[in-house]
């Protein structure tokens, strides 16, 4: 009863979530959780990190795109997909349109990084490019909807990649059963909204924590004001997580999601060196900020996440220009 | 009876591989086995990577250790290990001993990346430097074994190291029924002797090549000369390959290693970039070879591997310094 309630409230739910898996687990890579004694000795907590900088696309964005495809009928699928997204979305999509055998249209900012741009075209997507503003990119997604009869994808204000990032939380609590919390970056709040439908109802007594860079921390301000605040600007090393939280997402965050934990380029880029150094995986600054998190005095002297022991911390995502990161630990 | 002569003949067999593996499983990794459809694209083939550098201490180092240490009795134990090893198996053997609660004396030459004597550190073990030459190495670990009564364990020419590392193949062909080749680095021989023998004894029909550098292919040279051949010098970026075969890893590379490909440095690490940019995986140098062999003209264009169809490729470890991974990448 309660599962139809949520059903009526809220974009997704624990059904919807287990429909999407089923519908893409013979697609996606089932990421494997690794673990380092010597982290886990830093942060004074077992820490279990979900690698979906391991998942097609090299980003969990490839579990909503595969939903959302392979969710329309013949007719809508015929004429493709569009989106307007900057990154690891848009090669989701491409690839996940590449396996159906459909076109996808990708309308890319011209400052996108050069890494997920070659991701998008490695995967067939069709790029459209767009001045670097929300306006000429939304523009442009439109007129190319108008020419072409696509259905737009949106990286996260869809109940359909709502429910297919979910898995990643179906998956992570299969993989470990005494996971107490979940920390997850947030930026428009799809991969976050699918974790906590899926961990909250599974179990709810599991936290389900945000990690957020404090240079575009709209998720923060909305959580404190209840209700969705937007940013005139945003300012952070971590290039996927500056969109702000969509109607559908808001009202999973304001209600499923415990805190807030917001970390500033600095703890995300010494996060991003202990993945490459100690945990061997490549990430890009996005997914490396859940680690920052629990690394942070805001998150180590909260007296409400004392008890969190058993802590899975998903990396988001390992699209990053060489080059690019070299700058950034250079710097820091 | 074929399994008897085997264990006189070569210092391990499919026997002291599994009885390694019940010693050490409760302590190392599980390793996953990734794989990516753009790189089989590349290649032609399956490629399905082993990535021991996620195992602890950071490579595949650590299962021969950890066999080795709980092979000894406590009278031995309580005395210590040295070890003369430049890199991944001091740090494998301090972790190792740090387990068992005993000393590890490492020594290491000046000349060490900077990463693998911190790993050494921060295992616990007891850095004791000398001289870069192999003469002063072992030198200064011979007044080591002699001052405390400490258990040499050589880094590859032992059994108990050759047998631990052949848990790599166990894993490998209990994850992915299907592999038909195995392609290991090759530098000393423990790894690949212990890949080999477990390989071989679990399905004769399986290949087993080795990758080494052009600038230290004494294996190369010894398969051919069919004795050990070692170098006045070498000269790769590879530095974790660097070492000459031994006697007990010779018989077994000369009898059950179907060939040796060689590949230049500029290989090495263009697969390297292909690990960090489309894996995501982390590699140094030496573990990215294996990548390196199969995408050489020397392995595609030999008829005797036009069946190899589903690579296992051992990506051996992960430990290099940052910075001397960027200046590889800009001067290549």
């Amino acid at each position: 009863m309660e599962m139809e309630t949520r059903s009526e409230k809220y974009a997704a739910d624990i059904s919807t979530i287990r429909e999407a898996q089923a519908r893409i687990e013979s697609f996606i890579h089932r990421t494997p959780v690794l673990s380092s004694e010597f982290l886990n000795s830093i942060a004074g907590r077992t820490l279990l990190f979900k690698c979906e900088c391991f998942q097609k696309g090299g980003a969990f964005k490839f579990r909503g795109a595969c939903n959302a495809i392979f969710s329309l009928d013949d007719h809508q699928a015929a004429k493709g997909v569009v989106t307007h997204s900057s990154g690891n979305h848009a090669a989701a999509l491409s690839l996940a349109a590449k396996l159906r055998g459909i076109p996808a249209y990708i309308v890319i900012p011209k400052n996108a990084p050069k890494c997920k741009v070659e991701n998008v075209m490695r995967y067939g997507g069709q790029v459209i490019w767009s001045e670097a503003t929300m306006e000429s990119r939304e523009d442009t997604a439109n007129q190319v909807l108008q020419e072409t009869g696509a259905v737009l994808v949106h990286p996260y204000n869809d109940r359909r990649i709502i429910s297919g990032q979910g898995t990643v939380a179906l998956e992570l609590l299969e993989q470990n059963q005494k996971i107490d919390t979940i920390i997850v970056p947030i930026s428009g709040g799809g991969l976050i909204s699918g974790v906590a439908l899926a961990a909250k109802s599974m179990n709810p007594a599991i936290r389900v924590l945000a990690a957020e860079p404090r240079g575009a921390n709209d998720a923060a301000q909305s959580k404190a004001a209840g209700r969705i605040i937007t940013l005139p600007e945003t300012n952070t090393v971590a290039d996927g997580l500056r969109a702000f939280l969509g109607d559908l997402t808001w009202p999973i965050v304001r209600d499923f999601v415990d805190d807030i934990i917001t970390v500033d380029d600095k703890q995300i880029i010494e996060a991003m060196r202990l993945c490459y150094e100690i945990l061997k995986v490549a990430v890009e600054p996005s997914g490396a900020i859940g680690l920052a998190a629990v690394l942070s005095d805001g998150f180590r002297k909260n007296p409400a996440w004392k008890d969190c022991n058993n802590i899975g911390i998903i990396l988001s995502g390992g699209n990053v220009d060489l080059g690019v990161l070299w700058d950034s630990f250079s710097k820091n």
